[in-house]
């Protein structure tokens, strides 16, 4: 690498994701010429990734980044537990992706292979912030409103009052940084507004939220209903219902296009109008079209890693490596320990339960 | 009354709701010739509905039924605390619709209005089935495959394992009553399929479901997506999760039909294809109108009582009466007794946490 000042680096486990790595690689050439001066470094198998190198050596949209190829005798597999890839797969792509941003030779990683074990590895070699209990798996959804930030989307399946709190000013410190909202309203997920409803975690963290004053913009209460409605800038709830909440949408999402999809093709009447409709409903698709909303925050470590779906496209795999670059972008930790600090220097923030 | 043949007794809170009384009256009407012979207990104020009873006495679809009107003083508000309710609301159109039931005078209740106060009034009145310890709110809704029952949708904010495993063949005689399925499928829902996915309780609950073989059909864990492609007959979660995941649903529906709404505006022959295509996905809305899924039992109850959304239509107080007669002749309580009796009979049933 040359000296001259650096640019952002992120490391890339090209063997992750159901499509992988074919769609890694055109993803990357979709979105090269927006992503400015950055380093990307590429680990994968060899047999696996050597053509498609070359490909994009070749490829002129590619010209300006620099890109640098680590090979990996191994893969995490998508059924592999956690456990098992931590403990005998670390010299896999995805190790080795994570590893080089522990020994912060880059600033991000970004997967798009098992979840579980990508979590424990980031977990494990990039470590929680100090001061933060448990990291909380985040991603912007799309709004009636424009976008809003959901966490936590299934990193933990058991929280306490005080991980929501975390998340809250976790979520406001990320949505600062990529909405460039000063404020982001925020609201903890309930099932009714008054302060007595709901478990009692979320009454907890309504209570200490209240206290500390800790966020710019607390909202109070939302509900299911809010998430699509926009209604605040960040939903802040446990990973079960999060992850439930966020599947939820996907199903409704789906059904729905299938709903019509049956309707239209029951008469050449409707196909015919439905033809003519189909440039402008895909395009109203497309405003909602999880594609370009890829792109999972593990918020909380000591450096950024982001997690991909895995059943991705390029083009889908292109916005989530955007995301990652721009993210990496902001500073998001120094903004995040600030938080921290905050949060440590309250009575609720440093008991320990 | 005449001493024929007890038809089914239905009372009804004609003040609960939005859009009460008078959506009340033409939701009877609506589907009076469907209902079959039974008995309407109609409890209101007398200034609010007395032009409407009036009406209902000259309509033709009604000369079948045998209406009762009884007066009441007051009235339970949108607002009103539930303990409010209860102890200072008795007499309320509400109070003495529940106590109708809890007096073996009508067969079931069916009210619009505030859903804490109905709750409290069914609970404290009617009393929870010995031998399960909490009541579930259930509810069917629409999926790719037909409908699926839903529960806890919000009775319980914090379940215990055994809390769902209750509500799972309380939902299996539901079903089984309702949909006429003998063996409906069941599943947890979760956020993954292994099970070392998800929560203590959800946990516990497989557990136990898997040991004590108390279902006829239980499949293990499903996921958010699974609920509206009714990969199961009926999903088992607690309150808190059953009412985020309803409200979201509501949530993206709304979102979704607004999208398209704005897309399809934004020219003329957008326009017009739509207009074409208005009444066919007028259709395929209507497959999962939510108008058409009102109805919402408090299940575990000794008696049943149905709960309508509070901002309805007549189409959809209509359905939610024709739901209420219909589950009121299965004599769903006999049925959900002989799993009680089995439930009691287990170890896990009998030992108390």
């Amino acid at each position: 690498m040359s000296s001259s000042p650096r640019p952002i680096r992120i490391a890339i486990d090209c063997m992750g994701g159901d499509t992988a790595p074919e769609v890694v690689f055109q993803g990357i050439s979709l979105c090269a010429k927006e992503l400015g001066p950055i380093s990307l470094q590429l680990y994968g198998v060899q047999a696996a990734i050597e053509p498609l190198v070359e490909e994009i050596k070749k490829d002129t949209a590619c010209k300006d980044l620099f890109i640098e190829v680590i090979l990996a005798d191994d893969v995490v597999t998508s059924d592999m537990k956690p456990k098992v890839a931590v403990r005998s797969h670390r010299a896999s792509s995805m190790g080795l992706a994570v590893m080089a941003v522990r020994e912060k030779r880059a600033d991000a990683v970004l997967s798009a292979g098992n979840t579980g074990a990508f979590m424990a590895f980031s977990k494990i070699m990039l470590g929680t912030l100090k001061g933060i209990d448990r990291p909380a798996i985040a991603t912007f959804l799309p709004t009636s409103k424009g976008q809003s930030l959901v966490l936590d989307l299934g990193a933990n399946a058991e929280c306490s009052g005080r991980n929501l709190v975390e998340f809250s000013f976790m979520g406001e410190a990320l949505t600062q940084a990529c909405l460039g909202i000063s404020a982001p309203s925020i609201g903890l997920l309930n099932i009714g507004s008054e302060n007595t409803k709901g478990n009692r975690i979320v009454q907890e963290a309504a209570e200490i939220l209240t206290k500390t004053d800790l966020l710019k913009n607390y909202i109070g209460f939302v509900e299911g209903t809010d998430i699509m409605a926009g209604t605040v800038d960040v939903v802040v709830t446990d990973g079960f219902t999060g992850n439930v909440a966020l599947k939820t949408i996907e199903g409704s999402m789906r059904f729905v296009k299938e709903q019509v999809g049956r309707a239209v093709k029951k008469s050449i009447g409707t196909r015919i109008s439905a033809f003519i409709l189909y440039r402008t409903l895909k395009k109203a698709f497309t405003r909602f079209d999880p594609r370009i909303y890829n792109g999972a925050v593990l918020l909380g470590l000591n450096a950024l890693a982001v997690k991909s779906h895995g059943n991705v496209d390029a083009f889908s795999f292109a916005h989530a490596l955007k995301f990652t670059v721009n993210v990496a972008r902001q500073d998001l930790l120094t903004h995040v320990k600030t938080y921290v600090d905050r949060w440590a220097s309250t009575e609720e923030g440093t008991s320990r339960e």
